[in-house]
């Protein structure tokens, strides 16, 4: 159960009277979610989902409320961030940064295929594309720093293949890195849970919470690693191929970036391989029910590399 | 039909380049509206309006387009205008000034009954607040000047007995004005239909292009002379009552307002006998097929009068 700070019918229409939503209707707690609590929340003037921060830093939550705020403006369907009467999005509920955003429709899709996996590579290029005007900036809290202090903390635990396979891939990204590559603000973690359908159209992208400034291709290869995947941790041909010609058509592809394709999927892979070691064996309060399982992403990224092996690195 | 300037596929196709909103998906004219062209627009991100204006003035644009976006960043359910890449509302299409803005969902409705009116009044109260921290203004353009210099122009169509009404009513609100009560945003033309209901709920408000500062009070009677209008021209009680005290719970009415109502709901009549007098006798191109019959607020004036001729006025 995912919610962490419970919050009462009384609280919250108390914590309303700052907004001009109108009067609450219905109050539900949202069971998925390991990083914050939610809340689906009806109201006089429609659906949303309140949000009670329970680990991100209050210094950095403007970033992800001000981009979702931005991407909405942008016709982008994510959430919009609602102000209350002195024009704010953050405010404090019962101890903690909280704020109410739009509600999106849509349900998420577990067996993506083609037609989807179009339409997420062309969302994803018109994410890119509206957030280049977007002013502010949030450093990848999953860089190569991040990976070269979390590897030795979950090496312990693992077999020695493992341990050989975790230190030459951070060895590998050391030497080759996608920062000469297009950089802007970047999804993070467009996975499938985090996208919801309306039939073929997508009707809405949500939890922008891991979103940062990085190489897009990257946003590419995180995305393609989960609704691209076909059994055997190989990518299913067909659905890869819809994405990226989806992407391509909206924001072109550079040829360095075709070319740095190989390294990007692995960087992808080895960020969820090695978050997911991190969260299972070194895990905070409350979220060991939660851990996905490493293995799959250990897998996709053998794949990836048994794949290309016998490419030239620049 | 209201598409005053057409726009083809290829062109709107074009024009959309511009923004983030995805493949076109559906074009299609709407007919009503006599102020601007609007189409249907349906692409990969949703549905949205496309409006071209065909006859509000450049610079008074921002404010409409600011003021929607700012209620709809309040959680008010009205159209969002999309901004380009050039992170502007406003661009040109087929040489007009053009927006599109979120379409939102639900259907106008002609026979409101005591539960929408409430929830009419509430919403009401509501954008009323929210607007309250809007810094930009626009003066109201159907002002105490503007009924001086229309009065005038129509009294040559006019019977005697209906010059003598207007000639006096005109006096009256140049000695009896709303002015000293609470001011602020309002919408100026919040008739049925120009709300969509989904069941009992709003769904949207729309049309804010009358929307201008002057007293509150002004507006929630422009309201009320048209969703608590029973027959005979006389208001409904139980519907007036339901949307006042909907109204008064969010946005509390000083006594002084409570002593005003029957000069407001006077003033809301004249405003809409003058402009329908106007259009009808005046009328500028392509605009006569949409006229409304003056009559209607002619009788609903003269009810009014009627109804607090004993009253002592201020």
């Amino acid at each position: 159960m995912a919610v962490f700070t419970r919050v009462t019918e009384p609280e919250l229409i108390s914590w309303l009277d700052d907004y001009s939503l109108g009067q609450l209707l219905e109050l539900q707690g949202i069971a998925s979610g390991i990083e914050n609590t939610n809340y689906f929340v009806t109201t006089s003037n429609g659906r949303f989902v309140l949000t009670l921060f329970e680990k991100l830093a209050a210094s950095e939550l403007p970033f992800y409320l001000n981009l979702m705020s931005h991407l909405a403006r942008h016709g982008i369907p994510c959430p919009s961030p609602v102000a209350n009467r002195h024009n704010q999005f953050l405010s404090e509920l019962n101890g903690k940064s909280a704020c109410i955003v739009s509600r999106l429709s849509g349900k998420s899709l577990m067996n993506p295929e083609v037609i989807h996996c179009a339409a997420i590579g062309g969302m994803l290029g018109r994410l890119h594309n509206a957030a280049q005007n977007f002013a502010e900036t949030m450093p990848n809290a999953h860089d190569a720093m991040w990976r070269a202090r979390a590897a030795p903390q979950v090496t312990p635990f693992l077999s020695p293949p493992d341990v050989a396979l975790l230190e030459s891939e951070v060895a590998f990204h050391e030497k080759h890195t996608l920062a000469a590559l297009p950089q802007g603000v970047i999804h993070a973690d467009l996975f499938r849970d985090n996208v919801l359908f309306e039939g073929a159209r997508i009707g809405g992208l949500i939890d922008f919470y891991f979103a940062c400034n990085d190489s897009l291709l990257y946003d590419v290869a995180i995305t393609v690693n989960d609704w691209c995947m076909g059994v055997d941790s190989i990518l299913d041909e067909a659905r890869t191929q819809a994405l990226l010609q989806a992407y391509h058509a909206v924001r072109p592809m550079q040829k360095k970036e075709y070319i740095a394709w190989p390294i990007a999927l692995r960087a992808a892979a080895l960020r969820f391989w090695l978050s997911r070691l991190y969260d299972m064996y070194l895990p905070r309060e409350n979220e060991l029910i939660h851990a996905h399982n490493p293995d799959q992403f250990k897998y996709i990224l053998q794949r990836h590399i048994a794949a290309n092996s016998n490419v030239i690195w620049l």
